[in-house]
C-alpha cells in the first residue's frame, strides 16, 4: 500500500489517507483479504497521529471497505458493495470518474449510481419498483389539465414560491392530517421533484461536516449511495421484518437517524409501535433528527396504519413523501415536511436548490386532491393492490411450500425469503431472466446491503402491483418450474 | 469573544472554532473592526494548536468575516457581504435559522435565499426576471401536451432516466450545435429543474472542499449566496459593460470559475472575443472549469451571437442552458452540457441528487422542438422583444438626455447608469415604487455585488420583455417626473 499525503493541499490528511486507500481497494491494488499495517505503524510511517489513522480505518469499515478482525487485524473486506451487480440490466459495475484529462481535474464528485431505472421489458416482470399504468387516473388528468392551461395567466411563464405552489401545500398539509396523524402549518411542506430530492435537501439542511448518520441495513441505494458520496458517517443497523432494531441505537451517538417505518426499504417491515417508541425516545435523549421516508404509506393493508414518527415526534422528524407510488412516479413530485423551528432554513435552502417545481403538475395535483378525485383514486387503487397483493402470496404459499415474506402488510412489494436448500437469490434471478421473468435481488431491485450479504443471497424482491392476477399466478408457477430445474425442491 | 470547544464531538475543533466565531460576527457579538487575539494568544487559551488557529483565521479572511492587516492584527470585517439588503421587497436582511430547541442542534443549513420570485402586482413593472406570459405558445401547448396524454403509455408512472428524455437530449443537442457552435452528444446533456439546480450538479461534480470559485461581481444572487451557503473560497472580479474584466485573472490561482458570457446577471455585458481568448486561454492554462451559464442567450439584437466559451472550450466548460427565458419559468425545464470526460460522473451526480424532470414537459418541450415551433417561437419572440428594447431606450433617451445604459445588446433586460446628480438608485425605487412603477437596484433585482456599492448606488435594472410599448412609454415618462421631482434634472 503506497500512501503519499500532501501537506500543502487545502484536503485534510485525514481526507486523503482515506481517499487513497478507498481508491486502490476500489481499483484493485488493494485486493479483497488483504491485512493493513497496524494504526501505530502506518501513523509513524506517514508522520501523522495515530487518531488520523483510527479514524480513518474506522471510517472505511463503517462504509464497507475494510473489515476489523477484533486482536488480529484490519482487512479488506471480500465483498465490496462496489464490486457486487448494480443494475438491473447485469451492466458491469461502474464508478463514476472519466479518464483525467491533462491539466483538468477529474470530477470531484465519487458516487455509484442506485438502481431506479429498469429499461427492459419483460413479459412477466416483478420490478418491486413500478406501480400500475392502467391505474393512473388519466381521463381525470386529462380535464384538470386543460383546465389548468386555460386559467393558466403568468404561472407558465412566471418564477413561482421555490417551496412550491400554496395550494399544493395546504392540500398536502390536510391529507397527512387526516391520513397520518401529522398537524402541520403549510409553510413547513417543501414541494420536491421527488423523494430522492427531499433527502437531499433534508441533508443540505441538518447535516453538517464530519456527522454521523444511523442508516438501516439494509436500506435504498438511493439514500446508502448519497450519503457515500457525500462522506457521511454511516452506522447501518440490521432490519429484521418488523423494521430497523432500534435496541441497537442506544449504543450509537449520532445526529441524524434515516428510517423507511411503514414499509421498509427493500425489506418490507412495518415498524412496531414499540420500536417506535424506542426510535422517539433515543432521537429526543440525544437530539437527534429522523428523517422518515414514507414513500409508500398510502397502501397498508393490514388495519389502520399506525401514526408516523413525525406526528409522535414533530420537532426532531423531518417527512419525506412522494406522489411516485400514489399516483405516478412520471410526475415526479414529491415533498418533504419540516418541523416549525427549521421551515425558514429549509426554505432557503431549497431556493438555493432550485427555483420550484413545473407549475402545471403542481398545479394539478392540487387540484385532484382539494376535489376528492386522489382520495378515491388512493382507495381505489389500494382495493386494487390489495387483491394482486393477495393473490401473489397465496401463489407464492401454493408451489412453494413454507414459503416465508417479509414486507406484505404494506407497499407495492415484497420480499420473499428462500428456503435454505435453494439455490442462491443471483443464481434464480439469472434463470428466471433467461426465461422471461424478472425478480430482484436486494442489490439489483435497489437496496444495498453493508458488509455482509445475509439478505442478498437468500432473499427476492417481488413487485406485483403493476401485474394481474394472471400474470402473477403465470409467473409464479414458472417461478418453481425454473427453481425446480435448478435443484430446489419446491 | 467566548470560544467554547466540545473535544468529544464528531465536529472537528478547527469546525467548531470556525462555526463559532463566524456565529458571533453574524449575530453582532463581534462587532466590526473588534480585534481578534493572535493567532498564539488564542491557541494557548483554547490549549489547541496555532496552526488551527492560523487556519480558521485565513478561512475566515477568505470568506469576508475577517482582515487581516500586516504587521497590525486581525479585524472583523466591516463590511459583511451577509448584512447587505436582500430581497425586492426591501424585508430585513435574515439569516436563515430558526430558534434552536433545546437538545436539538439549529440547521446545519446557513444562506440567504435569493430574489427570483416577486409576488407584487406592480401596474407597470420593470421586473427584469419576467418574460411575456402573451408570448408563451399556448395553442400549440395545449395540443402537444394532449398528445403526449394520450400516447403516454408507462411514462406518466414509471422512473425515467434521471438525466432526462432521450429525444429532449437529443433536441438540446441539435439546438446547441445551430445555435451556439457547440457540438456534442446528447449523453452530455443533463435535464434538469432549470438554472439553479444546473448550478448545484456543476459544483456537486466539479468543487471540492476549499477549493476556489472566481465570480463575476456583480453576479446574480443565486451563484453567489448558493457559494456562500457551500463555503466556497469565492474570488470577486469586476464586471464592466463588456462582462468580466479577464486581466485580472492572471493573478488568480482557482480551479473554477462561474461566467454569464451572453448576457452578464446583472449588469447585462456581452463578453468580447478579446476576453473570451484571454478567459479561455487562463483556463486552460490553470486546467480550471468554466461554468458558463448562457440563461438568455436566445436574445440577441446585435448581429449574430458569439459562440459559447463551451465551443472554444469544449473540455473546460460545463455550459448550463434553460427554458426559462426563452419559454417560461413555469415549466422548470433546464440543461446542463458537461465535457465528454465527465458525463459519466455528471450523471451518477444527477441520479443521487433526484431522480429526473418531470415527464410531460419534457415530452412537450422535445416535440416543440423536434417539430420546429420552438425555432419559430424563438424569431417571434425575439421580434417582439426587440421591438420593446428599441422603445425602452428610445424613451429613457427622450426623457433623460445622455443616459447610459449596459446590456442593450442582449436578453430581456437593461441597467441604466444614473447621472451623478440624480437621487441614488434606492431612492428612485421607492419614489417610483410608491407611484406604481417597478424599477429595481442591482440587489433588489437579484444581483449580487461583492464589498462596496458601486453598481448597487447607481445603476438600476429594467426589464422590459412583459411590458408593452405603451407601458414602457408611460412608465418611463412617469419616471422622469418622479426623478425630477425628487430632485434630479432630467
Amino acid at each position: 500500500m503506497i500512501i503519499s499525503l500532501d501537506r500543502k493541499s487545502n484536503i485534510g490528511l485525514q481526507e486523503q489517507l482515506f481517499t487513497q486507500i478507498r481508491e486502490q481497494i476500489l481499483d484493485g491494488r488493494l485486493k479483497g483479504g488483504a491485512g493493513l499495517p497496524s494504526s501505530r505503524n502506518l501513523a509513524q510511517q506517514l508522520a501523522i497521529s495515530r487518531n488520523s489513522v483510527t479514524f480513518t480505518y474506522e471510517r472505511l469499515i463503517n462504509e464497507g471497505y475494510l473489515i476489523a478482525r477484533p486482536m488480529v487485524g484490519t482487512y479488506v473486506a471480500t465483498t465490496l458493495p462496489e464490486l457486487a451487480p448494480a443494475a438491473p440490466s447485469d451492466s458491469p459495475p461502474k464508478i463514476a470518474d472519466g479518464p483525467i484529462r491533462e491539466k483538468l481535474a477529474p470530477a470531484a464528485f465519487r458516487g455509484r449510481p442506485h438502481s431506479i431505472l429498469n429499461n427492459s421489458r419483460i413479459p412477466i416482470d416483478f420490478w418491486p419498483q413500478r406501480t400500475d399504468p392502467r391505474a393512473f387516473p388519466l381521463k381525470a388528468w386529462r380535464r384538470l389539465v386543460l383546465h389548468s392551461l386555460a386559467t393558466a395567466g403568468h404561472n407558465l411563464t412566471e418564477y413561482g414560491d421555490p417551496c412550491g405552489l400554496a395550494a399544493l401545500r395546504t392540500a398536502i398539509a390536510d391529507h397527512v392530517a387526516g391520513s397520518r396523524g401529522i398537524y402541520i402549518r403549510p409553510e413547513q411542506v417543501v414541494i420536491v421533484a421527488g423523494a430522492q430530492l427531499a433527502l437531499n435537501l433534508a441533508v443540505r439542511v441538518l447535516v453538517r461536516p464530519g456527522d454521523s448518520i444511523v442508516v438501516e441495513n439494509p436500506c435504498n441505494q438511493g439514500a446508502a449511495f448519497l450519503f457515500e458520496s457525500l462522506n457521511f458517517r454511516v452506522h447501518p443497523i440490521a432490519v429484521d421484518q418488523h423494521g430497523i432494531d432500534t435496541s441497537k441505537l442506544a449504543a450509537i451517538d449520532a445526529q441524524i437517524i434515516h428510517v423507511m417505518p411503514s414499509h421498509q426499504y427493500p425489506m418490507g417491515g412495518t415498524l412496531s409501535l414499540a420500536r417506535r417508541s424506542e426510535l422517539v425516545e433515543w432521537a429526543e435523549r440525544n437530539g437527534a433528527y429522523i428523517i422518515e421516508d414514507d414513500y409508500d404509506s398510502e397502501f397498508h393493508y393490514a388495519g389502520a396504519p399506525l401514526a408516523a414518527i413525525k406526528a409522535m415526534s414533530p420537532d426532531n422528524t423531518i417527512y419525506l413523501g412522494t406522489f411516485s407510488k400514489s399516483l405516478g412516479a412520471g410526475l415526479r413530485t414529491g415533498f418533504a415536511i419540516f418541523p416549525d423551528h427549521l421551515a425558514e432554513a429549509a426554505s432557503t435552502a431549497k431556493a438555493l436548490l432550485d427555483n420550484g417545481q413545473v407549475w402545471l403538475e403542481q398545479s394539478v395535483i392540487a387540484e385532484f386532491m382539494l376535489g376528492g378525485g386522489f382520495a378515491r383514486h388512493l382507495r381505489r387503487t389500494k382495493t386494487r393492490y390489495l387483491t394482486r397483493r393477495d393473490r401473489i402470496v397465496s401463489a407464492l404459499r401454493a408451489h412453494f411450500s413454507g414459503a416465508e415474506f417479509s414486507g406484505t402488510d404494506a407497499g407495492t412489494h415484497l420480499a420473499w425469503k428462500l428456503p435454505s436448500h435453494f439455490p442462491s437469490a443471483h443464481r434464480i434471478q439469472a434463470v428466471a431472466r433467461s426465461r422471461n421473468i424478472g425478480v430482484y435481488t436486494v442489490q439489483s431491485g435497489g437496496g444495498h446491503e453493508y458488509g455482509g450479504s445475509q439478505y442478498e443471497d437468500r432473499w427476492l424482491l417481488l413487485g406485483y402491483a403493476s401485474l394481474t392476477e394472471e400474470q402473477i399466478d403465470a409467473g409464479v408457477a414458472r417461478l418453481a418450474e425454473l427453481v425446480r430445474g435448478a435443484g430446489g425442491s419446491t
